[in-house]
């Protein structure tokens, strides 16, 4: 019996590796600062919530600030309980000894204003109805996201950060900060992201759009009002969005033309395996994420472009940036591909800042960034060490 | 008075151009010898609807199939009536003069089996019910399309096609009746096709069916019985479609961040001009096309394989074939790209046939086989000029 004890303990604290940051608990900051919102609305308070990996040092010199992607959160890091399956959605690069060094760096990352997992959303209770705000939630901009990220860095007193960071519409972030708060960071870290969508990238996510809006559980957006979800839309939305998260060549290494039984049905059920895995990616992504999230996050990205304010010259939105730039891209993106991040690059040489760049080679597509990738999770710890406080 | 009447008459002239093969009438087939479906499903009859361009001679020896693509029909060429306000959906390669020249070669172009423009498909009346088939109706594969052709070839009186044409889904039939039926056709003319479908592929097209099905008006695929259309999806399908169809460097050219009013909304009515052009593109689809077809379609895409025969040698596969080969791909294609093309030239050149390839540069995307495009066409009058009867 003792055996068997002691074999379960191992077992139990096996789950939780040495390099991880452990067990967190995300924290909540009520901000009671307005917000004005590039839509026009004014929002007189929102909530934050966060985790933080690490410990700030005396002079909140080593200060990091995660920014995340359409359908990531605040969870970046770690497990919040022994029996949670997966860690936060960028374990593979922040902990102790990893390419974001929690044992050098204070790492913050909060949910975005209008996320769906704790902080101020369309799920959240409007005050003046006492419902879900639902479709009444104002439209949030990339610059919104700067504005109220840095009233979480006010109230944790962090006066600049070593580094924001930040992939696909993390990265995003990451620019917009550069640009809007130059004297607020020191190093901005943008991968797998461009400085605006392309057409074809509004076209992906207006179809997105159209399956959710059009779901007859979609209730005009008062969906929750109503006791419903737009279970359907919102499936179709992150199928979609996975076909564009991989590569060709990857979705051909992972599934080819394999079938679930040996042979064809002749009928609609799955035959390929590909079709099973969209469909258990877009049944299971219903479960943990809101739709008007899910739309609201479409038009941040779609509406992302900071040389707007510039004359429509990027040289120039970066030309105000105080911090020096690390700047990758994966050969296989063809979302965010390679010649966007270039885009960027060249934007920042004209404007004659530090910037290095990387090309990662692979075929694991846009959703690289997220992944064990030893060469590039190296010159992201390379970059990161060299920071000094 | 006189003189408006003149005017009028000029105007009315007008619409259909002298190099066009002009007003021309559909035919319908019924074939009463049973077709056993790859499904194993027996088809006792069916009706083909079909057009025809040009003239028969005398030996039977200058007859064309034109295939037909996904959302295609036997319309190819010509005007219906006067009031037609667009031609066929290949009036830029057949008429008089023309690449698929109707002075030289008689055109026949069916809808498919399975079709919904007046050949036997999902919208038909099953006689055994009194009511349309919906998803009652078999799967249909190419090669099953290819029986089906040739007994239409059959009740035409013609033994050998001088050549059979067709563009993506088209060029897969193209191909499959090489490999089927060598002894009946003397050329193969293969536009933007591939193979077989990627993992990629396959999961656009599983979003559409996905689309389709779990639009609650889909009723099990039994909506005509119900008075109704399963509009949302089939509209979201063609949304989404018409993405793969574009490349991205088009829809930079045609659209890129275009807005159709000023400034943003903010809100999740069109703002872009590419919301618009795909919102029309899905609306207008919906009145012209079968969901249950369009799922038929998408399947018989799926299943295309014509190596898996042979051991998954394509090159055993095409080693049957007696006719020549002409294959072309475009450089902007990136549903079909020219990789999938040079695919198939290889496997032909393996098994020593006479293949004449090329790529046509431009930033069309996969709708560049339907395009105006001079090179293009002119690659195409070349090689269908020299063909001998």
């Amino acid at each position: 019996m003792v055996s068997y004890a002691a074999h379960d303990l191992i077992e139990f604290l096996a789950v939780i590796p040495e390099n991880s940051v452990g067990l967190v608990s995300p924290q909540t900051l009520n901000i009671d600062k307005p917000i004005q919102l590039q839509s026009g609305t004014t929002l007189e308070s929102h909530e934050l919530v966060y985790e933080t990996y690490g410990t700030l040092n005396s002079d909140g010199s080593n200060a990091v600030l995660i920014c995340h992607a359409l359908s990531g959160d605040h969870h970046a890091a770690g497990y919040h309980s022994q029996d949670e399956k997966k860690p936060g959605w960028w374990d593979t690069a922040i902990g102790p000894g990893k390419a974001i060094d929690t044992n050098k760096f204070f790492v913050v990352c909060p949910n975005n204003l209008g996320g769906c997992k704790g902080s101020t959303g369309p799920a959240s209770i409007n005050k003046a109805t006492g419902e879900p705000y639902g479709r009444d939630f104002p439209l949030v901009t990339v610059k919104d996201w700067v504005q109220s990220q840095a009233q979480l860095a006010d109230a944790l007193h962090i006066q600049q950060w070593a580094a924001v960071v930040g992939g696909s519409l993390g990265g995003m972030q990451v620019l917009q900060w550069a640009i809007d708060l130059p004297e607020r960071l020191r190093h901005a870290v943008i991968i797998a992201a461009a400085p605006k969508l392309s057409a074809q990238n509004i076209a992906f996510n207006e179809v997105a759009r159209q399956a959710i809006m059009t779901d007859p559980d979609y209730m005009e957006g008062f969906y929750l009002k109503h006791g419903k979800i737009p279970r359907r839309g919102l499936m179709l939305a992150r199928m979609l969005g996975h076909i564009t998260y991989l590569s060709d060549d990857l979705m051909r290494d992972k599934f080819g033309r394999d079938l679930r039984v040996k042979k064809f049905n002749y009928n609609y059920d799955v035959e390929f395996q590909v079709e099973s895995y969209l469909r258990y990616q877009g049944q299971s992504f219903v479960d943990r994420f809101d739709a008007n999230t899910y739309l609201l996050m479409t038009k941040a990205l779609d509406y992302f472009d900071p040389a707007s304010d510039y004359e429509d010259d990027l040289g120039k939105a970066v030309s105000r940036a105080q911090a020096d730039f690390f700047v990758a891209s994966f050969t296989s993106d063809w979302r965010f591909s390679p010649e966007r991040s270039r885009e960027i690059v060249k934007a920042l040489m004209k404007a004659k800042k530090n910037v290095s760049y990387f090309e990662i080679e692979g075929t694991q597509g846009h959703d690289a960034f997220l992944l064990d990738i030893p060469r590039y999770l190296l010159l992201l710890k390379s970059y990161m060490n060299r920071i000094s406080m």
